[in-house]
């Protein structure tokens, strides 16, 4: 590692971080969490400031100036969410709390009354909670059968596998974009274009993808597409579902409340037009032009360069941690330039428990996860029963913050070998 | 009006909402729309900051110190709330992100599950679309019937109407505590005994009351009851259900994902125990904290000091509204010394349209709402067409900012008068 190499990304934006500038336990903090939320920047938390101190009011009921400024910064932020993902229509930008109520969403309104006994949902193992539990509750009722594509050897979305589960049967597929726990970068494009050949609809779970690469839904050609605000340096409590035009509009509403109605009886009601449709009751409005602003933050530094960076970041994060004896990393291995994957590595070191490894790192500041990182199915295929260790990164770390997990790392083993020894 | 008398909680705590401090159109600004969404002191702001700025991170599958410390921080709100409304434990209080997806809950929880074809659910006319939206559609599902309680000639709750409504077929109550339009406070204890005695469950729609007066869930013995963050001081993006312990037990989860699960397989998952179950995905951290704030907020002027303050106002509003010919407000009349309805006011003046007053008040800097509020089938009741517009106040409002409105009104009213006549 030189000096040259490290005046990155990181160094440009880490003083718009606020938050990585503590010390934790009495050591600088080094957060390798981003994978479970991601940091916000200062012009991103100026954003939501600024509206509840400037022209905090009601959206869309607007009859005087502070609400009619509210609902124009709300709307402005769902172009920027459209754009980012390069939508057809700002019509097809739902704003939820959040990934698992996107996919919820779609569940209730489309799966529920759409699939019947027999018909099949092709998911994967290693899918997250949020893409499975709802699919649990849709076969449930529908009788709709789940089917799950396994891993190839080296731990990616087996599409051999997944071309011998779908037929005439699959109405949906639905799959993660980026794996949260193996980090490997799903063919989504190809899975859409295979699955649409049978007359499948197709959900991709975006929430590690989206804060990370430049996002094309048109190019993946998916029929809907959810991603968390908080973790693509928004606040938490807002989430977007994509969904064609065509799709969301054949779609009978969610939620039932105030901003998704035309017309109110006391017996029945006439629904809004999309967006409006399925967003009931007063919104996430702070949180929304906060998203919005994430994404103006994100645009300014460029989804190229961050991918770019996070790849250099892989790199070498893979490179140190293979210099650990009895590190064992899930997952695909990044390319030669640190592409091919995710800016995440989850591990295991011998036979030291994960909750171990990340409670001795946490002594030393350093902020990484352990457990099943809700991907307990993937856990438990892989006989990984403890769960696994997991840092991840984001543009604002630093190779010197790698450095400093790597040697935590390293003293945390060698303190665990020697007691055991 | 005395000076003396107005040295108020208002006048103590202006200071704190620097969003009230600006000029709109060139006037200093009136904000007489808290029905629709309160402001929000700095205290709260800073809580959010502080959360996003000092400790942000996953809540829940925490592995290092920021992690522990922002699962506290948001259970502890959670433990704010539960006290604020004297649930009987913090298990009872579930986020939402506002009061509809609280009723929503119920509805596609408890509802859906429960109700079959001829069963009766009980709500009135004057409830606010999201207490009867979700409604239509658990009607729409199962069959069973909905019935509305009417009004009394003084626009208020007819008890007597609701016990000729009420009988063993009826499975549910759903009414709300105070109308956002009418002002009146509905006897929500009385309607849950004798709902009660059928065997009927009860939902109050506490989302005027709960910001304004003491609300206890175990005076009331309501089953469930909801309410909006934004409306008392906390940003948006948060709410909340409060349910009986044992019911909520009994109740299936709502939406699937992280959080919300114990065990998850593949074909099906087991649920995390109350009150998780009902938390799907990263749930709005900084806005639940942030809701804690409020209500240490609300809490330190005194729920019952700030409902006395607002008494004072609405006497004081209603006293001065009545000057003015042609003004006719919807709902009870205040007592003597402004107690027994909220403080807000919807009303017309004569033939003008209410969208115009509002536009013509904007202009002075007057922030007030025009239109249905949200309560459509109410307004077609009372044969407004047009709507209303509405002023509806917080304890940060002045006698003085009621006299500027008063003011305005009486001049757009004079405008209208001058150029029609």
């Amino acid at each position: 590692m030189t000096l040259a190499k490290d005046i990155t990304i990181a160094h440009r934006v880490r003083r718009d971080f606020p938050i990585l500038h503590q010390e934790v336990n009495g050591k600088p903090l080094v957060y390798l969490d981003s994978a479970a939320t991601s940091q916000k920047p200062l012009f991103v938390l100026d954003a939501w400031r600024h509206y509840h101190e400037g022209y905090n009011s009601n959206v869309h009921r607007g009859a005087h100036t502070l609400s009619a400024k509210a609902t124009d910064a709300y709307e402005a932020a769902r172009d920027k969410v459209a754009a980012f993902v390069n939508a057809n229509s700002r019509n097809e930008i739902i704003y939820t709390r959040n990934a698992s109520e996107a996919i919820n969403l779609v569940a209730y309104s489309w799966a529920m009354n759409n699939l019947k006994a027999g018909d099949e949902i092709i998911l994967s193992v290693m899918e997250h909670h949020s893409n499975l539990v709802p699919w649990h509750f849709v076969a449930q009722k529908t009788g709709a059968v789940l089917k799950h594509v396994e891993l190839t050897p080296e731990e990616t979305f087996d599409f051999e596998n997944f071309k011998t589960l779908i037929s005439e049967k699959t109405k949906l597929v639905s799959v993660v974009h980026v794996s949260n726990t193996l980090g490997c970068i799903n063919p989504v494009q190809e899975i859409s274009a295979l699955a649409h050949k049978y007359g499948a609809k197709v959900l991709i779970d975006a929430c590690q993808s989206v804060p990370h690469m430049p996002v094309d839904v048109q190019e993946i050609d998916c029929d809907w597409l959810v991603a968390s605000g908080h973790k693509m340096c928004a606040p938490t409590g807002i989430g977007f579902l994509y969904g064609k035009e065509e799709i969301l509009n054949a779609m009978p509403p969610f939620l039932g409340g105030g901003e998704m109605i035309a017309d109110v009886y006391l017996d029945h009601s006439t629904y809004a037009e999309l967006p409006h449709k399925f967003e009931a009751g007063t919104p996430a409005i702070g949180e929304a032009i906060a998203l919005g602003a994430a994404i103006d933050y994100l645009n300014k530094l460029g989804m190229d360069q961050i991918h770019a960076y996070e790849a250099e970041l892989t790199s070498y994060l893979f490179e140190q941690l293979e210099t650990i004896p009895d590190i064992n990393i899930h997952g695909p291995k990044p390319n030669a330039n640190g592409f091919g994957r995710a800016a995440l590595a989850s591990f295991t070191a011998g036979d030291i428990h994960p909750n171990d490894l990340s409670a001795l790192l946490d002594q030393e500041g350093v902020a990484i996860r352990s457990g099943h990182h809700c991907t307990q199915p993937l856990h438990r295929y892989l006989n990984l029963t403890s769960g696994t260790a997991r840092a991840s990164l984001a543009f604002y770390n630093t190779h010197q913050e790698i450095d400093v997990f790597i040697k935590s790392l390293k003293d945390t083993i060698d303190f665990f070998t020697s007691m055991l020894g």
